[in-house]
């Protein structure tokens, strides 16, 4: 006897300039994940796009870790494991994929065993293995978040921007490990640039709520961040401005990086393909997507 | 020959517990100004209700020489300048009476001169006098506001919260300046205490913008000022609480102190009374004000 489950969670890009560790994006890119559970025993992943040859197939797969404690949760630890992963999100780059892996291990090892726990649960649970629930909250719940920590339990607020908003990603061909991104920030910082940070947050959440997209320019502005991470990324600052230059809204950090993010209502390709010649002139080779908002999140699409 | 206008300028609080210096609520609580030039020449003020008696009526005024600054751009200095004020909103509280002040000035000045500057001139003017533009900007504008500095220029973003939202802002019997509350504030500050503000900055506009004021509880702490100015006004924390147990939706600071606000939906009046006990049991006398959101800001209502 067996059930298998299907579920699809988007990519997120996290921080959103001045917004570390607060703001997060769901975007129109995705990973799937089929989850059979059998009363045989065994454990087989296989793995087709992003992470191919490289995610590990064995117990040290995180999905599978995951998957595992939620059957552990449930009183079901001694089921066989059947995992097949077709990723599109790619690795390290700041697009979210640990969080997609960790929100689709949850969400189809939850499915495939009467739903016991709440998207709440799941948050908690998955922001507990990321270590904080700026992307797994907007994987699990589409849109747009912010997200608090009380203790160890995320509190969030999801929104929709009431136009929309695309984003053109600049992904560079390199890894950033979010581990590497987090050893260069600084443990204090001047506190005028505190402020400058939460002036500009509040109205990166303002202009998006409403809809006001021509404040991004600066609002996007971040100066506890990225000034600490620029370095790790040859032509941040060219890439940021040749997106402005070809008319995109703002321009920031995807998450810890190496991705750049630029808002833009229009004028995408032309954007992608500025931020891609900006980073060929730093000898960085790079592809662009143009995403949308996904309003979806996690979600069950076929067992 | 002379001409006469009349200006209301809503009072307003700033910070609203984690955005600091970027965060403005314009309330319905007034200043009224009435500006008379005239060909005759001579300066006389008067001053009803808050600040008579204490607020000088010489050329020292900040209301006169924001008029005095307004003719000298437009070339009419040399008109006689007739005030008349009547002022609700208390001095030195953290209601931004200064704000106001200027304000009221700028915008008299501008419509008895023909309304030479628009209303984006008008908050630079007021940034420059008052320092900086999170109460200058509701206090133009009405609703609540979101400020940014871009060098000198200020930048704002204007919204109204889609549900009623109500506040109590308990008024203690002393006054604290606004650079002495601003003298205990550190240089730095620790990098996760940033991150704290910001998060909680983030969650403070998207439910004041969607509507979802339960999140104002947790939303509204604050660890970049509040915790330095505590012990400037004793009891604060026991008015938050006291505000929490009555049925408030979440306390702060109002701009600098002393005066402390609770969001609120419903209980308006046991909430006050609970704050104005909680501040009499530390020796504090103590008001209560139940005040909505201004939606208007300043407005000339006669001439």
């Amino acid at each position: 006897m067996s059930v298998t489950v299907k579920v699809r969670v988007p990519g997120t890009t996290a921080n959103c300039g001045p917004g570390f560790d607060a703001v997060g994006i769901a975007c129109t890119i995705y990973n799937e994940l089929e989850l059979t559970l059998s009363t045989l025993g065994g454990l087989s992943i296989e793995i087709e796009g992003e992470g191919k040859g490289s995610i590990p197939t064995d117990e040290k797969n995180i999905v599978y870790q995951v998957i595992h404690s939620v059957l552990e949760a449930v009183g079901k630890k001694h089921q066989g494991i059947q995992i097949k992963m077709v990723n599109q999100i790619p690795l390290s780059r700041g697009l979210g994929s640990s969080a997609a892996a960790i929100v689709a291990g949850l969400v189809a090892a939850n499915a495939a065993t009467g739903n016991t726990l709440n998207k709440d649960e799941l948050l908690d649970m998955a922001t507990a293995v990321e270590g904080h629930p700026d992307n797994v909250a907007p994987a699990i719940f589409g849109g747009i978040t912010t997200t608090v920590m009380l203790g160890h339990q995320a509190r969030y607020l999801r929104f929709v921007p009431p136009n929309r908003l695309r984003m053109v990603v600049a992904i560079p061909d390199f890894n950033l490990s979010t581990h590497a991104a987090r050893n260069v920030l600084p443990s204090t910082v001047p506190f005028k640039d505190a402020v400058f940070n939460i002036s500009r947050t509040a109205l990166v959440i303002g202009a998006l709520c409403q809809g006001e997209f021509h404040h991004l320019r600066y609002a996007l502005e971040d100066k506890i961040h990225q000034p600490y991470r620029e370095h790790l990324i040859p032509g941040m600052q060219q890439v940021f401005d040749a997106a402005l230059d070809k008319g995109a809204l703002g321009a920031a950090m995807s998450g810890a990086g190496p991705c750049l993010i630029a808002f833009a209502q229009e004028h995408c390709d032309q954007i992608g393909a500025g931020m891609v010649e900006a980073f060929a002139s730093n000898h960085i080779k790079a592809r662009y997507l143009v995403l949308d908002i996904d309003t979806e999140g996690a979600k069950v699409i076929g067992n």
